[in-house]
């Protein structure tokens, strides 16, 4: 009997697909949309290292630029990802210890698939980034959450997450610097998280996508302070600026990597070469750091330009001032907003502001939205965030 | 408690991963290996699309080049894909039928996880590449085999196939044309299983991931037969020869191709723009029926290269004649090799040749090795061959 699997029905599109898929109806219909939904940086990598690659595209005679790598990725990427961990945060890890994949998303698919079996509890934050409850659930992971506060600039309280750790509890994903909120973890809490780990004996999956992405402060690699407990899930998308190119890395114990370089090797066999090439070239050039630093300022500075329209056009929406990543996470409820998706929806057709509810990050903050500051220029974003103002003044709930 | 998964610990490093680690410990020291066991082509794309694609890396500003694209694919490329199975194959595909995927074994994977629930049984053919079988084993099937025979050409017989259908065969994999036997089969039998298929409503996954490389005889798009029941698996790694860029494309009926989107959205959540692009401008310039045709003259070249070289050091080894893909399979049996894994080892460690033992893709022909013709250049590949013959001199078994 023909047919598809049982396991597999729960797959719905992300929903950033799904405002994607709107917002591109909307476009055919000659509508230009400001687009603040999207976790895609503005920034491509740096000249120089393209004009590198180009360089051996055209000249390359055999298969040298075309072939299979190795499952785990390139001997040079692992080693230069390697120095660039060391260099940037201080941490020690071993080449052997990294395994490249094909882009954050297999990480986290590959890393779930390796450690939990069914009935595994695993707590997520609330809010936290949508990706990892439907492939947790794939796997039968029973997800609990850990509410945050936004009053307490969703500050982790370790004795609240202890209280939630039980004997079945496999893992607690950590996304830091924060996607939606741009919070980062301080040190003394990632240092705290990291003794309960081990103490308690679970898995942190840390995902730090975002890690160079830091305005205020500093990224704690939370790897330090208990290297046989964290997984941790890393992307090449956000810096040095190629989503589409699907690269990132892993790094974690040397079992766990070993078998999580199995599941990628059935998902996908190897990592892209020519990503794999392009950004080896990156982190071991001179303009690595001057690149970053480009990046930095230049979001650091939208980011401002975002809090001072929200501030101008939004002054009851409660937000945490975003220390990291590329997203400001606004409560509209003060402004009668309960179903954001309901709102964002009013405010895509008829403000062409396409945004993404807080209802996929969180249970409790369904009043919310989750807007990028790196996707629009800083006209069209203040543009799109006073267009947000002028509709919730005409927005009427139920 | 931390700790790894159960289901995952059935994986295993592929075969080809496990000879390139012996082949990169004996290279390391200083041996030169004549390598015949990979699956790589030796012809990269075409330098004409290989300028344009390093052109547009150089000169362009934004993210086009760089950005997330849709799961499925691009809309160009998935048009592209689909007038190219029109004007090769005669087939009527509509790209919406269409999804492109991070290369051929992305395709398998999303494909068995998109239809197999634990229990369904699934129709390998003996011999067969060996990567379906771990893929279907850790999604839960049963896996039942057809027996082929060398000295029926490896011949599918219609009603031995038959006879293994049940209530619970949910799948039938072919691999056409074949790895390892590069057998190709003919319009009939893929017209017969197609019916068989319909009338006992079971899946056909035909993994065409050599479609293009026939050197006699043409390929049967068994799609044509039976558009309900087909799910085909193919990649670009092959033609236009670009096996480390992670490209391929599946297609099939609406609602299976739905599901393998949205897993392979949840494993990867799209496919490389770079390789998207290269492959679209390949399908659409004048030179891909030029470069296709030069790979198949080339490798039709060397195949007879290899069946003569087979001829005269190798007399009593037993094959088809390959009609299609990169491979000979060649019984070794007539010359007391039972167990060709140590006869592969054996011929790695004293004569410097990687093969792939024949248990790889069989329960029976565990006396057989496959060859690529392709990998090496003539004079090696006829020195290769010429090694084996000695080294059978030399091997004792047992």
């Amino acid at each position: 009997m023909r047919g598809l699997s049982t396991a597999t029905q729960a797959f719905r599109e992300s929903p950033t697909r799904k405002i994607d898929a709107l917002r591109e109806r909307l476009r055919r219909e000659g509508r230009d949309i400001i687009v603040l939904s999207t976790g895609q940086p503005s920034i491509p990598p740096p000249p120089e290292v393209r004009a590198l690659l180009a360089k051996e595209l055209v000249e390359s005679r055999g298969m040298e630029l075309f072939g299979y790598t190795p499952s785990q990725g390139i001997a040079e990427l692992r080693e230069a990802v390697s120095e660039d961990l060391k260099r940037l945060g201080g941490v020690d890890v071993d080449p052997d210890n990294i395994v490249i994949v094909n882009g954050g998303q297999e990480g986290m698919f590959a890393t779930i698939m390796s450690i939990i079996n069914p009935g595994d509890e695993v707590i997520l934050l609330d809010p936290t980034y949508f990706g990892y409850k439907p492939i947790l659930e794939y796997f039968g992971a029973v997800v609990k959450r850990l509410r945050l506060s936004i009053d307490d600039g969703f500050k982790i309280d370790i004795d609240k997450l202890s209280e939630l750790v039980t004997h079945r509890t496999k893992a607690l994903v950590l996304v830091d610097p924060d996607n939606p909120t741009g919070n980062v973890i301080d040190r003394d809490t990632a240092r705290a998280i990291a003794d309960l780990a081990r103490e308690r004996d679970f898995w942190v999956i840390s995902d730090e996508a975002y890690r160079t992405l830091v305005y205020e402060g500093e990224h704690t690699y939370i790897y330090k302070y208990a290297p046989e407990h964290v997984i941790s899930i890393n992307t090449f998308s956000k810096d040095p600026g190629m989503p589409g190119w699907r690269l990132g890395f892993v790094y974690g114990p040397r079992d766990v990597m070993g078998r999580i370089k199995l599941a990628a090797e059935e998902m996908t066999y190897c990592p892209p070469i020519i990503a794999q090439r392009l950004v080896t070239m990156y982190l071991r050039s001179e303009v690595r750091i001057k690149h970053m630093n480009y990046i930095i300022n230049e979001y650091r500075s939208r980011r401002d330009v975002a809090m001072e329209a929200v501030s101008k056009y939004l002054p009851r929406a409660k937000f945490v001032r975003p220390r990291g990543s590329m997203f400001m996470f606004l409560d509209l409820s003060s402004y009668g907003v309960k179903d954001a998706e309901r709102f964002s929806q009013y405010l895509l057709e008829n403000y062409s502001v396409a945004v993404i509810p807080g209802s996929y990050f969180s249970e409790v903050y369904t009043g919310a939205i989750r807007i990028s500051f790196v996707a629009e220029s800083r006209d069209r974003l203040v543009e799109g965030i006073r267009r947000i103002g002028e509709a919730l003044n005409n927005y009427k709930e139920g």
